[in-house]
Order: structure tokens, then sequence, then C-alpha cells
């Protein structure tokens, strides 16, 4: 009892000495270096290359990529075995915003401070730039390694987790419900499933596809599963949290939003004290499912801590 | 010279004592099956689980996986091992039909005598049922031999066949180039590059991954390529003859279509009699790619002569 309860202040100190402004700063760009040059080598781009770009390029936080990145550091893989996936991994999220903001869908015509794919090009580019963000994740998923057997098998089972992730029982099942929930009050279990599908899954899979490529043991994934699910849910929790009671100026949109639309949220069930109670609960969990790992895991902690205290 | 001008004759005899029609049913039941079995399994299937059943089983012609079997068998590869892989090329070309019947798209109420996936369901739903069986496809295609290195370099190269040819310069691209074309003449050449990419691309990836699943070799499946590439445009270029003379009582919907909306095809370009002599001569080429296979490829002579004789 005492180790466990005295472990999240450990860490907050060991995450004094890190500094995590930078390293996000340093991966995004990386990672955005990396986006460039797979879309980037047509000097006379076609409509449906732009739109890819158009929404690609709008600047998102690069969550996915950055833990897919960090979990490999964590289990002592490098960056350049991985960047490719992490890259995929910000491709499928594109794609499902690109379609979750289409009319048909939240009919959204703003993202990241930018018109929406449908808005800036139209409707038949932005339902196929998503198409074929989605198809080209697994393109370049599958184009390396391709003579090498040992790591043939790896980029498989990262094919197999992503696209579990973002399937039909996982991601896209999400986003049904999601609309499915509009004007209908959830249940806190109904509200957690949703969020673990909807966002959880491929936040998952992000932290085990760099789990895979680095060459993590089995017991370092099951560890980096639990630290994901619980980040996952604190990350949505937060967002719930900031729509209350964050500043608009800093968050770059208005908050209020979901009250306003009736949504299902943490606060609107637990109310605004439990619910960045469980929050923290939940970073404190993703904190001593890293107990096992070294310092190289320091980023992740850093992760963990950041998606809470937020504020944008 | 000799050898060439004879070959059709000769692969028409031995087309005779070849049974084509039975053979096709019985693929399509043993894909039908293969396909109800991975959607099949839930008690109380979702709404978008419904949605992805309504398109991929609405009876198609099974065209693509009848090849990538019929391929496999060809260099004397196993149906068993390729199966699945027939059935994600299967859902990969449900799923860009589903979204280009979709009202921004070519806004069709009836594909296969059924109301489309949006008619039935509503838009959200047929985007996201569209999503998901392209997703669903490449979580088949990386769920089999995850435990055998030889097998696992084999279906990453097919991931990346399928992927490649299913994406953002092929299929897609096809699709873009064909709302473009819509009231505008295209060039000959255009055509041909237009029908490569929308359809030829898929149907080439389906044959290659017959090739790849059922070791063939280097050569064969060079050789296996150029029978697709021809195919492929013979296919398309007698379902526009057919779109002009074809019967509509036999066909199962109208003709002439193609005059009306002022769509370029090989007749407007051609004229009738020499678009039927260029679908000959794509079939004679397709059938001399055959040349150095044994009669383990009867069947894939078989097609090729009826994608030209079909009627409907």
């Amino acid at each position: 009892m005492y180790l466990k309860s005295r472990l999240p202040r450990e860490m907050n100190r060991k995450m004094n000495s890190f500094d995590l402004n930078s390293y996000i700063l340093y991966k995004r760009k990386q990672i955005d270096g990396a986006l460039e040059e797979i879309l980037g080598h047509t000097s006379n781009p076609s409509r449906l290359i732009n739109a890819m770009k158009h929404s690609l390029m709008a600047g998102g936080k690069r969550l996915r990529p950055i833990l897919c990145i960090t979990a490999a550091e964590a289990v002592e893989g490098k960056t350049d075995d991985v960047v490719r996936a992490a890259c995929a991994l910000e491709m499928i999220h594109t794609y499902s915003l690109i379609h979750d903001d289409l009319p048909a869908m939240d009919n959204d015509n703003l993202r990241r401070g930018q018109p929406t794919c449908h808005v800036a090009f139209d409707e038949a580019t932005a339902i196929l730039a998503g198409d074929a963000l989605l198809t080209l994740a697994f393109e370049i998923l599958s184009s390396m390694e391709l003579t090498n057997k040992n790591h043939a098998l790896k980029w498989l089972r990262v094919v197999n987790t992503i696209a579990t992730a973002a399937g039909y029982k996982s991601l896209i099942e999400g986003q049904m419900r999601d609309m499915a929930a509009e004007d209908i009050l959830l249940s806190l279990e109904n509200l957690e499933e949703m969020h673990a599908l909807k966002t959880g899954a491929l936040i998952e899979a992000s932290i085990i596809t760099g789990a895979i490529l680095g060459d993590g043991s089995l017991e370092q994934i099951e560890k980096l599963k639990i630290y994901a699910r619980n980040i996952g849910l604190a990350f949505q929790v937060t967002d719930d949290i900031l729509n209350v009671e964050g500043d608009p100026a800093v968050m770059g949109k208005d908050v209020g939003t979901d009250q306003t639309h009736k949504k299902s949220t943490y606060p609107s069930i637990l109310g605004i004290e439990k619910s960045k109670e469980f929050a923290r609960k939940l970073v404190n969990n993703a904190l001593q499912s890293l107990d096992c790992f070294d310092n190289k895991s320091d980023p992740l902690r850093a992760i963990a801590h950041y998606i809470v205290e937020r504020k944008r």
C-alpha cells in the first residue's frame, strides 16, 4: 500500500527533470517531416493529394504518432524503426476526422482553425481523401522490410493491431454509437465503452505498435496496454472537463458546447469534482503500470501528467 | 507467327471441355460461405454490421475473388490458402461501390437490384460501412499465419499489393477522374488510363495476390500481370458495348445510359465494330500470356473468353 500511494509523487519528481514541451516539439517536427516526405514527391499534385495534405498537414497534436514513438523508446527500440508506423497512425486518425466532419455526420465547418476537407474541397473529394489516407496507412505499414522474414512478422502484427483498432468492432462502431447517443442520456458504463471504442482503441494500438516494433517483451506490452487504457480515458475525461471550465481564448474554440448539445459527459454524470478525481486516478493507474520500466519511459510518464494538466 | 495466330483457336477447343458456369457457381458459393463466416458470428448484429452485410451479401459476380483463387490454382496453390484474401478483395470492391453510390458521388439508388446502402440505411451509416469493409479487409489479410515467418512475408506482400491498387494512385484516383470526366470528351488514352486506375488495378491485384499466395514464380507473376491488364480492359470495353447493344431484359438494367449521360466510352470514340475488334484483341493477348501454363490455368482461359462473350 505504502509503495503504491508513494508512486505518483516519485514520478512527479522525476518529471521535473524532463522537458516535455521540447520533446513534443521535436517529435512533432520529425513526424511532420516524414508525412511531408510520403505525400510530397509529386511536382504537380492531384486534387486528391491536395485534399489529403490539407487535412493531414493542418497542425494536429500528433498524440498518436508521438505515443507510438515514445512507447518504442520505452522498450529501447529506435525511432527510425517506427516513424513510418507513426505516420500511418496519424493518417488513420486524420481520415476518421475527415469522415466524422462530413455533412452526413457531425457537419463541422472548422477543424484546427481551418476549413474542414469537404468545405475546402467538396464532399465527394473529402470522402475519397479519407478513404485514400486510410488505404495509404496500410500501404506504408507493408512497404518496409519486404525481404526480411523476422521483420515481416512484426509488421504483419502491426497491420493487424491497427486494422482491428480502426475497424467495425472499435473506432467505427464508436462513431456509430456517438451519433446514436445524441440527445440520449448515457450510463457511465455506456459512456466509457463508447470512448474506449472511438478513441481508446487507436490510442492503445499506437502504443502497442511502438512496443511491437521496438521489440518489447510480452510483459512490457501488457503493462503498456494498461497505461494506454488509462491515459486514453483520462484524455477524454479531461476533454469533457475543459468543455465546462476551459478558457475559450486558450482553447481556441467554444466551451459549454456539450451542455448545449445535451451530450452525456463525465461532468454531466459525475459532477466536475468527481470527474477531476477520476482523471487523476486514471493517471495514477497509468503511472503505476510503468513501474517496471526504467527512465527511458520518462516521456510516457510526462505525457500521462500532461494529458490531465493541459489547458487546451 | 503461325503459333501465335493458332493459339486462340486451340484455347477455344480446350475450353469446350471445361464447364465455366459450374466452376463459377461453385467458387461463388465457397466465397459467399467464407464471407458469411467472417461477418456472421454475432447473434445480435449492430446496425453497422447489418449495413456491411447488406452490401457485401447482395449477390455480386465475385469476379475479383474468383480471379484470385483461379490464379492461385494456375500456379498450383491451394484454394484454402487464398480464400480469405479473396474475401478481402471482395470487401474492398464492395466498399468502393458503397462510396461511389453515395449522394455526393454517383447518387445511385439501386445496386444489383437492391437499394444502395445509403438508401437502405442512411448516408452516415453507408460511409462508415464502407470504411469498415475497407478496414476489415486489412484485418483479415493480416490475421493468418502470425507465427510463421515464411508466410508472414507473403501476406505482407499481399497487403502491400492490395493497398497500393486500392489507393490514391490507383482505384481512388480513378474515381476522382471518373467524376471529373462527366460531360467531357476524353481521348482514348485518357479513357484507358481512367479504367486502368479505377477497375484495372484491383483486378490485377486480385490475380497477383492469388499468384503470390500460391507460390507462383516471378516469371509466372509477370505473365499473369499481362493477362490481368488485358482482361481488365476487355471487361470495360465489353461493358461499354453492352451499354449500346445489350438486351435490357437480360442485363437487368437500362441500356443507352452512357450516351444519355454523354460519357466517353469505347464505342463513342472507336465505333462499335472497332470496339469489338479491340476487345477480341485484348482477350487474345490475355490468352497468349498463359502460354507457359498447363491445364491448371484453363479456368483463367475460360474467364477471358467469358469476359467478352457475356450478355450481361
